[in-house]
């Protein structure tokens, strides 16, 4: 034991709060230090979930652990998050969620009113989405050793027909479409701490997307890839996708959905709405000729009104996000670095 | 909203520690909160894990949260405790663990030294149980939210031929066994916080069971019930059974088997060794004119030379379980009642 070499490339001396804020700083925890101990050298590529063959079938599972502060905010809270973000895994992996397990961490002290109020969150939410709650585990730990509760999901699914989505199946000319406007949820929380001195008539997107999802799937338009645009928002999303592979993102400003509250608070606080949390969109790329058809489908479907094809995948700039204006000059955007919004799931 | 009768009985006014130590306590947060709330009137019979049919095929879920304290204890430490309990539970429930999904809740400024040891410690663990780490998630709270790390896993499996294990099979005139020593999980925590003035060469007992379920299935004794003895002990796991069955278990005191360093340090404490957990211990259920067969495969497999039969399954007294000694006198053993013992797993 005198003289191994270090096992993993992550220096950082400690962990802290960017390390969960799902950028640059996540990757890096996942790639040097989880992806190596954890997963081995054949570490996925960050999939929302894992596809399994269990006795001959095809099950996808995923997992996802909610720490979110305040625990309700104007549209949800952790208790229906935590359905939706395990749902939506599921749904951009291209499966239907069928079962859910539910872990309770509870900080001793916690009211039994404020705990029933997210099990019955956690229960419409389930019943909302068409999943069963099928069991789960609950610890307590001493006062000041946890914030009222964290909630752990694990979801597991089934493949819905007709989808198959991979980084491996995007192509030069695929446009990539977005579900409804970005960073809704971000802000809310952000607006929901009460730390600063802005109000706005804004709520979490917080659902399931599996009905939007569902609803391209059925007209076969030959989705590549999804991935619901949580931690890090679409900006991370599309860096991951472009750094996976090879290839560039090019997204029109003008054409992204954004409403004027995100957009004012992004302002104020300067941030890009491209890095804020959604936790009830996602994003789709899809073949250039199929992409006028899947965007027709998002809109008829409930929920899906407010879609848009936002941008297209190139063969350049390899590996790199740009946003273009309507003023004919572009910009790089990265993954979100450092961590502007602590605990938003 | 302003007339409806409550939608559950329990009346605690909030959560504390005995709510989380697998007795009583956690007993009616489950039957009377988490139950009628999260899992609806069919609430099972508190499986350890919960059986699916999926595309076709069983599958068995399972999830755990740990909260370990400390991190690191003779023979263990959280990383390999959580894959031991997940791959326990699916065990116990007749089933092979296939994959496993780890969460991490870390507290910011966790050394990354610290988490390391244990990203290795769940590898290893996985590794030696035969089971894969396919996913997970990561989320990171603020100094002073969580206590450096706490561990979420899920584990699906598959039946293991042969086994089918329910407390709906077991009958008066079974024989239960155990595959070790009990408690010393429990009693290697306690001096590991180095708040008792006591030493004892003990280790904790975590280990995957697997190996000693598989030897019993493979010759097929009539496997009837299992349960790992873990938060709450012997005791908890088999008045769950009695209760659930309304059948009576009787033990024999002086065939428990139980090294001295437990036996000394709980009547230290005023602890009776039935209520301290075991994490690589399990009871099984036998149909009598099978036990002696199942005993000597336990016996006869690494890792089992330490299994007794204990006790057996009567009629009455109806959900009781009784531990006689060998003066002819008896005593009635109840589930654990408070939380003498916090945080062990």
């Amino acid at each position: 034991m005198s003289s191994t070499l270090p096992k993993f490339a992550f220096l950082d001396p400690q962990i802290d709060m960017a390390h969960g804020a799902g950028g640059k700083a996540t990757r890096r925890l996942i790639d040097d230090l989880l992806g190596p101990l954890l997963y081995g050298t054949d570490a996925p590529l960050l999939p929302d979930s894992a596809r399994l063959e269990i006795a001959g079938s095809q099950v996808l599972a995923t997992s996802d652990s909610f720490v979110v502060k305040p625990l309700r905010f104007p549209g949800g809270s952790i208790g229906s998050l935590a359905v939706h973000g395990t749902v939506n895994d599921l749904a951009v992996s291209g499966a239907r969620a069928q079962a859910l397990l539910v872990n309770l961490v509870l900080e001793a002290g916690t009211e039994t009113a404020v705990l029933a109020a997210e099990l019955e969150s956690l229960s419409e939410a389930a019943r909302a989405a068409g999943v069963k709650i099928v069991g789960g585990d609950t610890k307590v730990v001493e006062k000041g050793k946890a914030d009222r509760m964290y909630i752990s999901t694990f979801g597991i699914g089934v493949p819905i027909p007709g989808l198959d989505p991979s980084p491996y199946r995007v192509r030069p000319g695929d446009r990539v479409l977005i579900s409804g406007p970005v960073g809704d949820h971000g802000i809310t929380i952000l607006l929901a701490r009460g730390d600063l001195d802005f109000e706005a008539d804004l709520c979490s997107d917080s659902r399931s997307v599996l009905p939007l999802v569902e609803a391209l799937a059925f007209v076969e338009v030959g989705v590549r890839w999804m991935r619901d645009p949580t931690r890090g928002g679409v900006a991370t999303a599309l860096n991951e996708l472009a750094g996976d592979t090879g290839l560039g993102i090019v997204l029109r400003d003008d054409d992204i959905p954004l409403r004027d509250a995100v957009r004012s608070a992004c302002e104020l606080l300067g941030l890009d709405p491209l890095h804020i949390a959604s936790e009830g969109q996602f994003l789709a790329v899809i073949a250039a000729e199929h992409a006028e058809a899947a965007l027709g489908v998002l809109r008829r479907t409930p929920g899906g009104a407010d879609s848009r094809i936002i941008g297209e995948v190139r063969e350049q700039p390899s590996g790199t996000v740009l946003v273009a204006n309507s003023y004919g000059s572009s910009r790089v955007v990265d993954m979100l670095v450092g961590d502007p919004l602590p605990r938003i799931c």
